[in-house]
């Protein structure tokens, strides 16, 4: 095993996208956010992904999005760009745009909407990488995209200089730990764990770093699990992540059968800033609906029972 | 039940984007082919659907291909659009660049990569028919976009005006079946099919026409189909489907583990256009790869099976 | 294509298991039914199928509905015997006992609960083959098996003698339409469907029966509706076929979100042979709940509505 | 959180089970496996799970691996047994022959083959349990069953005493964690995970301990990673942990395509333990292949890379 020196590591959290109450972005809500991210330690930033509504949001409004979040991190840390798109010309399109705004990164998912063949997954991150030279790194969300980047592909991908990292949203904690496996033998691959539930668990199998949707609301939490863990301190990681995992039932305050997980999710997360005074509105991008008044009092006393209020 | 008068039926081909070597859109191909479907007698055109490769195709390209869709049909038949987008905004914009370029209606999906509930699917179709005059049919494709949309939804959103017409590739034959009958009451809306080798069971079923992947490769066939079933000779729209569900089977011609199921159909698609002098190019979008020379060859044959040499 | 004589055809219900209200097996009811449905004109009889609750059953249980049914079928019209297990040897014991009780053919499932490749799905059938003298049938439920019989692998086996027929359970209408062009050089293969809403489609795309659920309930209705198929007068065969598609609405009676898919199909079927006085109660099997007074009612509307009072 | 005191800790494999070159039990290495597994110093046994071949056994084949496994064990440590069955009374039958022959608790997974809503699940456990005296176990493994135990749905079960402890082999690793949570509350409740890979991480989030298909092969392996887990010794944890990672890529000697992941898995663990000198045979129950010579060879290379030989 060679000595690991990963690009990306640490606590890096998929920023959300404040609204307006119009459903436009709110700059200074975002600004306000970045802001507070950086004061809680975080080690990087990771504009665009699922939990800042990528899906749902216009290119114009993504354009202004990485403008705002490059701006307020200044350098600081990294910020890593999601170019999430359906399939290779339309993520090229989406990479160069976030290249000539100032991304330190690009992440890309496999295919999408569209059935894809392994070979041609393949071919897709390859094809990406020549078009840049950003680090790209693959997103694994078969959630999203219905189907799964395997370890093998992952890892080979890495050993020809194709990716820089993976952010893995899998919830396969096998293949995660294949990852971990391999990247022994790849001292500047990263490897990030999409998890908010497990982090302690998937750092002591050998994570690099994560990419918790819950970082937004609670920054400072997950950057005290990291350290604990890093610093050999299991017992004190567990008991921060226990914690963490309760607060996390924030995703269940919505009312049972009225919105998707994504729209319970993303709204918990945006409720709860709000709630925090981070953000302005818990506004959310159509089709979805905003929690209301009795989802925001749930949200606001699982916060206090956290000890974020 | 009353005397049903839908917008759109008979034989609705989605169109194929035929592409330069270079992968641009290959203009000169798209209008001989739209020439070639008219000829066959198709009653309608359905531009950038799935067959259309409109998952691989930036916003420019798509752009170009409705305006050459457009362009060729003259108005001799209604060209159907489709404006399919992750979700409602980016949908929303897709609709309105098809308006500006002529487009006679539009078709969208349920939104996809983000996980939705089913009443967020309906506001996605409420919102977009909010946003345009022209015609909104649903398209319902699981496959890829993995929700399906139930009869119980669409009729509701016919019933209200929101939705013309329903485009069903779900392969669910129950479903399809209870929208036939829902539309009895429903005099304008149009139940189209999105299967290839059982459009003979579904018109029998009640559905007003079908819009085939495989029509572009033989249009004639399928308005024979389509005719025989308008004037109830059963027994010779059966033996046509037969000999198109023969012919069906070019979409097996690559070689079993190297292509997804979408390249592999419509590669053959493109291949047998190629074959047959339609188009110039078997060339797909990226990261799709096009069928070899020995593929071209099994599908030559099984044109020559089908009479189509 | 050569002439076709395949053994089974016509309607096929599959008989489901009355029983008492302790749980028990109901024989009375079951002879009844046996003669309500041999009444209406059915050609053949599927004893312990999904419809018949062969997942509920014990061996012992089963043994008795094989001796009631093949009892009060007396030799009228075969019986077809469920011997639905999760792996060869298991099922093997099951083909055997059915053997000695009389039944007429069997049919069995992919392996289930297991996870199961093609070459294992294959062997399996190859070994239960080579344990008896009955023809086989091949029962394609991947709702309940998780596996799908491939067209090709189906009629491999039937080429080879292994199947004498398959019930098609699938949904999958392309795959069965590849079964009845494939069958064109198999005389004496039959191929079933287990649609209950599109079987006049399916008959017209070339299926030589049906093993409709619903059929428990109205046999007269399946039985004209495959007669008026055989004669070629497809306008009434789809008339029929529409009005047995609402009275399947029985299976949606149950309260939404209090009972699963099967418990609320198999409740009605049995709810409606008990308010039509063929059996005497619709109790199910454990952990399924029978449908309550207020469920019975709607299915009571329904009945009504379709002229079965 | 009080003090937790669970029935079922530490490592439990589940027993593979031994077949002779004709596919009956091999009763003599049954009886030297359960040795060895002592010797290793597992806390328990779990004979008839997946590992164990549960789904290809007959009821017959099944009462003799208990006996023999009883018999072995010789009330060291409790015998855990398997009685999967597709349904209430099927299993309840399998519950009062494990009792008979002297298992200490049983385990049961939710229905399968019929489909199955929440309600009927959590009643088929509440009825289960009234049957017996017995602990009983939930064990949650979708992949066979295709359903998931929602952690609530334990929990409450667990509450109620219907449930003494629950086998996750979901995978879900973030269920796992709530699971553990709710354990909290719950001092004999005990949570088991079924994951080869990242027991390590489990432990470290909680579980009371492990039933790993693979700690047939390495009992020694399991056992020093719980002391070193039971121990805090976190980093020792992981590496015997990674060790035991590159040990479980027997799983892939399977030549590709050519075997399901359940004939590959169980016929590596059955290889491996032959190459030990464990057990006499690899062969495995129809309608699976046993692992061939150069199958083998891989597996035999595997097993030295990790110090087995």
């Amino acid at each position: 095993m060679n000595a690991r020196t990963p690009r990306f590591t640490g606590v890096i959290p998929p920023v959300v996208t404040p609204l307006t109450a119009d459903g436009e972005i709110d700059t200074v809500s975002l600004e306000r956010l970045v802001g507070f991210l950086l004061e809680g330690g975080v080690t990087g930033l990771f504009a665009l992904g699922s939990s800042g509504e990528t899906a749902y949001l216009t290119d114009t409004q993504k354009d202004l999005v990485v403008d705002i979040v490059v701006g307020a991190a200044a350098g600081q840390v990294p910020v890593i760009v999601g170019t999430i798109e359906q399939t290779t010309n339309r993520a090229a399109e989406r990479i160069e745009a976030a290249r000539r705004r100032g991304a330190d990164a690009v992440v890309a998912t496999a295919p999408f909407y569209t059935r894809t063949h392994e070979t041609e997954v393949e071919r897709h991150f390859r094809l990406l990488a020549g078009t840049t030279d950003l680090p790209l790194l693959a997103y694994d969300v078969p959630v999203c995209v219905h189907s799964k980047l395997s370890a093998d592909l992952v890892l080979r991908l890495a050993g020809d200089g194709v990716l820089a990292g993976v952010k893995d949203s899998s919830g396969d904690d096998v293949g995660l730990r294949y990852l971990c496996l391999g990247a022994q033998d790849l001292p500047d691959f990263s490897v990030l764990t999409g998890h908010e539930v497990v982090v302690d668990a998937m750092l002591l199998g050998g994570a690099d770093g994560a990419v918790p949707g819950l970082g937004n609301v609670d920054p400072h939490g997950y950057v005290r699990l990291d350290r604990h863990a890093a610093a050999g301190d299991w017992t004190a990681a567990r008991a921060e992540q226990d914690r963490i995992a309760r607060l996390f039932e924030i995703v269940t305050a919505a009312a049972p059968g009225t919105a998707s997980a994504t729209a319970g999710g993303l709204g918990a997360f945006k409720t709860a800033l709000k709630v925090r005074g981070v953000i302005d509105t818990n506004v959310v991008s159509p089709p979805m609906r905003p929690l209301d008044e009795t989802e925001t009092g749930r949200i606001a006393q699982i916060l206090e029972r956290a000890g974020l209020r």
